[in-house]
């Protein structure tokens, strides 16, 4: 990261995006990765790790929010919600609203993202203290292979991009043994990458998500700091189709929700004509 | 512009987006503004005007799509268009791709815009040899100001944001003066900025079309070198809702599309929450 009081990212050593700094809050490496965070002009507070942007408070709304409603606002049940990676706290707190929830499990590998995210962003964790909320330091892998067969109703996988910790993250043991932990007619979503900026990525992760599940569905959106260009997450159930949205659900969130709204549900999977095209 | 290899647009003095240049192709000021043409490593061509991205190779299908097929997908006649502005010529190669368009008036103020794109730009103005159409050196807002009442089927602005020579286009004496050039049902689509980036702007905008236009519906994209964030056009006529889509239409341009489909046709109109309160 080139640090000039700008932070920023690189794609492809041919595009960056930079973030006016005002202070460094926090900087440590762990055995994983190096974690920063960074107070901001405009985008609040801003997680960096391995000079890869995570989240800003100005932004993570898009993400977290696109992550988590459209499984749970139509998954068939979801008292018990697995999410791997997720160390800022945001998935968590959005899932947490749902009063349906009964526990949620956050297997996060790296103490270090969890302890800089309570301390220096507690506007994006707010719902550590909530007693439904279990926080296991520990690698997301195993511990959705250990998990029980058909003991979970919705798996999130709120990693980074599959190099570094989250490579094992993206493949076809792991995703077969997400399948094995859920339910019948259990969900699984995840961050599934940029199709505009890593095409091949994005479309061997549908791939690989589709040996195991028959339901796998890419939705897009934009998150600011993302590369800026359109993101993708995918749904992914042993159905053949998704689940319909269930407004009551939605019914519960919406005061609190800053972009996903029941429009918005539907929308994000219209796929633009070149990702179409990807995915032939 | 700082240009260390790198062309760099810079948001409210604290967001940057840079793309790596390999060379400088074009670089001249008219009366109106600085005009450049940069070759990039990984974004094609790139124009930029007064400092500001205005479109690339790689990205500007998704910009130049997306203000042009919602109308002309859906407006009861598209025989006689304008188009303000737009003269890197992208807009007008996609109004012409629809066989039904029988005449096009581009009209730019700046003759260098033209210029430079007609000779570093051929990608992108594809159509400038098509005898449907017509490129006039002019003022934009007097020339709609002179149009003969009920003349036009479809007025498009592919203009810049509302500060420098795009100032007059986004006021309430232009707005009506498009209203009655446009013939009774005639479809008005413009380019209406970040609704993330600039709220206010965006805002405003909104609620001035509707001191003129009936149907006021803004619909969302991302185009990755517009400043990292959801971008917005606006779709307007003088009835209460949008006309359907026209799935012939569609199919005379559905091959050359990379980005516009008919699912896309419906999905850009659903509005994030944050959008809707905005407008409210």
């Amino acid at each position: 990261m080139t640090f000039d009081a700008w932070a920023s990212e690189t794609f492809d050593d041919s595009f960056r995006i930079s973030v006016k700094v005002r202070q460094t809050l926090f900087a440590e490496s762990s055995p994983y990765q190096k974690v920063e965070v960074f107070d901001t002009e405009r985008w609040g507070r801003v997680l960096m790790i391995d000079g890869l942007f995570m989240t800003s408070e100005r932004d993570e709304f898009v993400y977290h929010e696109l992550l988590t409603h459209p499984a749970l606002c139509s998954a068939p049940a979801i008292s018990r919600v697995v999410i791997i990676g997720g160390g800022d706290g945001g998935c968590a707190r959005e899932v947490l609203r749902h009063p349906e929830v009964q526990s949620v499990s956050l297997v996060e590998i790296d103490r270090l993202v969890v302890e800089a995210s309570q301390k220096f962003l507690p506007s994006i964790g707010t719902a550590w203290d909530d007693p439904r909320l279990e926080v296991r330091i520990e690698d997301g892998v195993e511990y959705i292979a250990n998990l029980p067969p058909a003991s979970t109703d919705v798996i999130l996988l709120d990693s980074s991009d599959p190099v570094g910790p989250a490579e094992g993250l993206f493949n076809a043991t792991f995703f077969a043994a997400c399948r094995r932990a859920l339910k019948p007619g259990g969900v699984l979503a995840l961050q599934s990458g940029s199709p505009f900026l890593m095409p091949k990525t994005f479309r061997d992760t549908q791939r690989v998500i589709a040996e195991s599940f028959g339901c796998v569905e890419p939705y897009f959106a934009n998150v600011p700091l993302y590369g800026s260009a359109i993101w993708s997450w995918t749904y992914a159930s042993d159905q053949a189709t998704r689940y319909p949205k269930i407004a009551q659900r939605w019914g519960s969130i919406a005061e609190t929700c800053k972009y996903y709204n029941l429009d918005i549900h539907d929308a994000v999977f219209a796929a633009p004509t070149y990702v179409r095209r990807l995915l032939r």
